[in-house]
């Protein structure tokens, strides 16, 4: 591995995040502006967004999880992406890196997966690439068509509001159960929360309607948890928020009494959920809500954009802070 | 790992040609041409191409290099597949797979490679992502505008002459002196094979005019090795080749005599080598080789396509059929 003779700061020390920074003050001194769900390229007069995203089974996928349902999440979750910024997907790559000692059938399965995801979104898995590694690691990049103007995460303003296409907390219930290895005494809460899991779906007919409405100002997904995309949400727009109601799903209410958890815990931090976290000006609130329940969806007000900087709480109790966290790669997890 | 709790045949048993080969059958069962250096889309009437290419740095990389060229390699790799076919590289993402004990200056720097192997052919690194891992996975995706008609890998026809961008052998030898420690007696001879190794680059001013002119029927690049990319080429096409001249560097010939190698070896069996292999109607020859060369490249005659299967080679000796040989991961290499 590169590096071992240096002995500088460590991705350990400066987490995710903070390199994840370090890269994108590096891009913009190229002049490219990066740190959104997805890439946005003009070509030709034609406008296409750009994402990627990739697994790490050994520490992304709980233990239990079919191949299938794996290579399927991962393009699920590159689709999230295209889809948080109104792009329609069209094509997915795949580039897998496998051990040796894996079954082939089940190498195969990975990419059926990714075939499936992209099928179901209307988007076609187009190739790829094979690679040999100790783990697997499961890269799918995205290309996908922006029909109308692309909804940023930097756009909301002072007044906006701030809206979910849906509840959170169910694969924080269900990731605490697939890790505890716990069974909760109703079967058809686990088999939601389970499906919640590995069976995830892209809010992508919410995103495109939202772009053809050009009703949203600002819009993120919420893979890496609703607390920190909140955060991020607030922090490219520079805006604060008010966050006055956090939509948590029944069944997480549900597992969180049973197991004696915080249903708002499950709901902030769980992550590796999908819905889309959106901001809204008053005044387009109205055609918001009927073009994504025209599509069948729906927008769960959860408070409002503010000029001060930070994300205050108001839920339950005295308002407070809402701490900047989540999930984060490389720094050892609170 | 997923899998491992099924005990059919190993990614070990099929080798890398023999899982892509699954792949490729998977993908055209569900309506996709795949198997091609890049894959091709058509959106709002923009041809559009596409590739991705992973390193993995404890088997791709050899020891000694700089992070810097690791990610500028990566960057390469994916511009050679887009040259290849003729496309204009516009965009590339990088995926970072990497273990939390690395330095973040390392990390850092990696990602500044695929931004300066990027600039160098005129693209931008427009974003990616991170996470963690055991070891560094680097993986680049990269789109591509089609300005002229593709150049398939199945387009050669008997009688097209088979031609080469460059000689051959620079990476076999560099791979050579650099896995076994060596140094050759001359300075100039091992820092021009280390250059070759570290610093490679891609064919496009060469892959655009040979698009631009239309004149080649077929074109793969040599990135799996020389044997291993005729015969690609071959299979895709439908027909056979007859190599009567294998173009070997004059460093390789140098090196191979001073190391006691056979220098047709270390061109052909290489691989990492990023020349383009075309194959080009004998009518359109004189136009395919002006078009190069008024870029400040060349086209080296190495054959012609025939009418039977297999790749055939007839220099020095006895004519004989070339094994189908190269880089494969998974398997035990021979």
């Amino acid at each position: 591995m590169g590096g071992s003779h240096h002995s500088g700061l460590k991705l350990a020390e400066v987490g995710e995040r903070g390199f994840v920074e370090s890269i994108i003050k590096k891009l913009r001194s190229l002049g490219v502006e990066a740190g959104d769900d997805a890439a946005f390229i003009e070509v030709a007069g034609v406008k296409l967004a750009l994402a990627c995203d990739t697994l790490v089974w050994r520490t992304d996928i709980p233990p239990g999880m079919e191949s299938l349902d794996v290579g399927r999440k991962a393009a699920v979750s590159c689709i999230s992406d295209l889809a948080a910024k109104g792009a329609r997907p069209l094509a997915l790559l795949a580039s897998l890196a496998l051990p040796a000692s894996m079954d082939v059938e089940e190498a195969l399965k990975l990419v059926e997966g990714v075939g499936v995801g992209a099928a179901e979104y209307g988007a076609e898995l187009l190739g790829g690439d094979t690679n040999e590694a100790t783990e697997v690691v499961l890269s799918v990049a995205g290309l996908g068509l922006l029909e109308h103007p692309s909804i940023k995460r930097s756009g909301a303003r002072p007044g906006d509001y701030i809206a979910a296409t849906g509840p959170f907390g169910l694969t924080g219930a269900a990731l605490h159960m697939a890790l505890k290895g716990l069974k909760p005494s109703s079967e058809e809460l686990q088999a939601k929360l389970w499906m919640a899991l590995t069976k995830p779906r892209a809010r992508l007919k919410e995103g495109l309607a939202l772009a053809s409405s050009r009703a949203a100002s600002a819009s993120i997904d919420s893979s890496d948890g609703l607390a920190l995309s909140l955060h991020q949400l607030a922090e490219a727009s520079g805006v604060g928020l008010r966050i006055d109601h956090v939509p948590v799903a029944e069944e997480a209410e549900a597992y969180a009494e049973e197991l004696g958890l915080d249903p708002l815990s499950l709901a902030l931090y769980g992550g590796e959920e999908y819905e889309l976290i959106v901001a809204v000006p008053r005044e387009k609130w109205g055609v918001a809500t009927a073009a994504v329940e025209a599509v069948g969806g729906r927008l769960i007000k959860m408070g409002v954009a503010t000029p001060t900087r930070g994300v205050e709480l108001h839920v339950g109790g005295a308002p407070r802070e809402l701490p900047r966290r989540g999930w984060e790669h490389f720094k050892p997890q609170a």
